[in-house]
């Protein structure tokens, strides 16, 4: 049986870890890296997979059943996503929330021989899934979404910017005692700051001021002002050491009734690396792609629409006898 | 908008949660309960609901969308589901796990032109989903699948058949040192015993032997002899007054990796009413059903099948913008 060809666009920490997803699946292999680097520059075995600019992809059409997206949401998703979904089965990753209807109608614009499958990943994605199954199975009850504990790129992003940071790491930490209201059948109203506080480690320039740091990190609009937040100052090597990884994770709960019994729904996500679970669910969703367009179903497609035995490397049948 | 209208066969601890879970929901309406007792002894208002034989379920095929199968999975299902899926959208929670493949093909066989959601609730049902989506998005780990703590019917009647045995409880309970084992990154191969320990709680016949008794539930083939299990006696008030409820509930565990790096998904359920929340599920999947024989997906169909929005009360485009 031939094997689902795959292309990755973009060798980012996602990219890195859909090489490693695709290499732990054995019904795909790897023929293609895009890069906006100077291709030689990355350190690649190319004995079996090219390494080339982006611009190469389109050459490559008939040699790649599904392109992996692989580039931020903020600018590269949004002009890629269009772009090579005209033309390649595509996967992405695009987690701006509130702008998916819209990038969505971008791309089922174009996909019109393709199968291009939207914001997935762990969330959006998987916490998608979980939000809308229990919302649709325990309707008298409410959904949370907790984040963390774990390393926001965001966040990290944004106290990087303040004046007098060197480098800085951001966790987002998930407050368990609210959690533990909700576990107990409880439906609480929750602010922002009553579920989840905010843990940054920054280095800074030799001589800034620390405390001005602190004060414009803490009362920084949208990222910090809504969430109790502390800042630790600490050395480069320390950082280094001790907060390069880039674990996360967190967890959707719904509180529910029926009738007078109380109903309980929860699901959780450890992560040690973010970026490599995000790429392995990137990697079962190219397999989703690569069959819907065998199978002539084009277009955008988001997680609520792929039937799950897409997703498998096993068939249907399979599955319905050793899962179901 | 006309509402999806509702049939129920049996009502048993599954046909009273389900009733319970169409009036939560507002896009459907209740039209019919069937049942093998005389309907005239159920306790129900039939105002608007009509109470009758299994035998009058044909004269109203007209009438009816779909109708949900709230029978045992021992002999009602398997004689109900073809019958009925030949004529109407039918959904069950048939949970004989190794008998579905020949149950599915029995309703694959004459549900041409309706659609059948078999083997629906929480396992299989929710849990098969998990086992399929943790399987497929991390392929290098393990799946575990506990229970409890909760009631187990099929354990609490295998009791009462005991001789001296007058009525009795079983719960199921998940042994909590495996869970953490697993959810430390480990991927432990686990015995029946190192998952679940059962405890029973046994009115006995007045001056029935109960040493023998517990000889006689903790080395039953099958259903104890393989567990921890602890025999408790009580007094029947006290069985009425604390064991009547039907707790339940689980987790579905995938320890694994990314290269490196562990990777943990975990979901679980903790119901105080069993029979309640599959019946809620199944309401659920009652509306796929519907949705999809309107646009001609007809056969037999599981989880694995069915896109998540056709569960959802919301159109496809509100769940994108507000769960995605």
């Amino acid at each position: 049986m031939s094997k689902i060809r795959i292309g990755i666009v973009g060798y980012g920490n996602i990219g890195k870890g859909s090489v490693k997803a695709v290499n732990a699946t054995p019904d795909m292999e790897l023929k293609a890296i895009f890069t906006r680097r100077d291709p030689s520059s990355l350190d690649f075995d190319t004995t079996n997979v090219a390494v080339l600019p982006v611009s190469a992809a389109e050459s490559m059409v008939d040699d790649i059943d599904v392109l992996v997206l692989c580039g931020g949401s903020a600018t590269d998703i949004p002009e890629q996503g269009p772009y090579f979904a005209s033309m390649f089965n595509t996967v992405d990753s695009y987690d701006k929330h509130t702008d998916i209807p819209d990038y969505m109608a971008s791309i089922d614009a174009v996909a019109l021989k393709t199968t291009a499958v939207i914001a997935s990943g762990w969330d959006p994605g998987l916490f998608s899934i979980m939000r809308t199954l229990f919302e649709s199975t325990l309707p008298d009850g409410e959904n949370y979404t907790f984040w963390g504990h774990g390393v926001s790129q965001g966040h990290s992003d944004a106290i990087r910017h303040v004046k007098g940071v060197k480098h800085a790491v951001q966790y987002t930490v998930p407050i368990n005692s609210a959690i533990e209201v909700i576990r107990s059948g409880e439906r609480p109203k929750l602010e922002a700051r009553q579920k989840h506080r905010r843990e940054c480690f920054v280095v800074a320039e030799p001589g800034a001021d620390k405390d001005k740091i602190t004060e414009n990190i803490t009362k920084m609009p949208y990222y910090f002002i809504n969430n109790e937040t502390t800042v630790n100052y600490i050395e480069y090597e320390e950082l280094l050491e001790h907060h390069s990884k880039m674990p996360h994770g967190g967890f959707v709960l719904r509180s529910g009734n029926t009738g007078e019994n109380n109903q309980l729904m929860e699901f959780s996500l450890k992560l040690d690396s973010n970026p490599e679970f995000t790429a392995s669910v990137l990697i079962a969703y190219a397999r989703a792609a690569f069959r819907m367009s065998k199978e002539g179903l084009f277009g955008a497609k988001t997680v609520f629409d792929i039937p799950l035995y897409y997703l498998s490397e096993k068939d249907r049948s399979t599955l319905i006898k050793d899962l179901l």
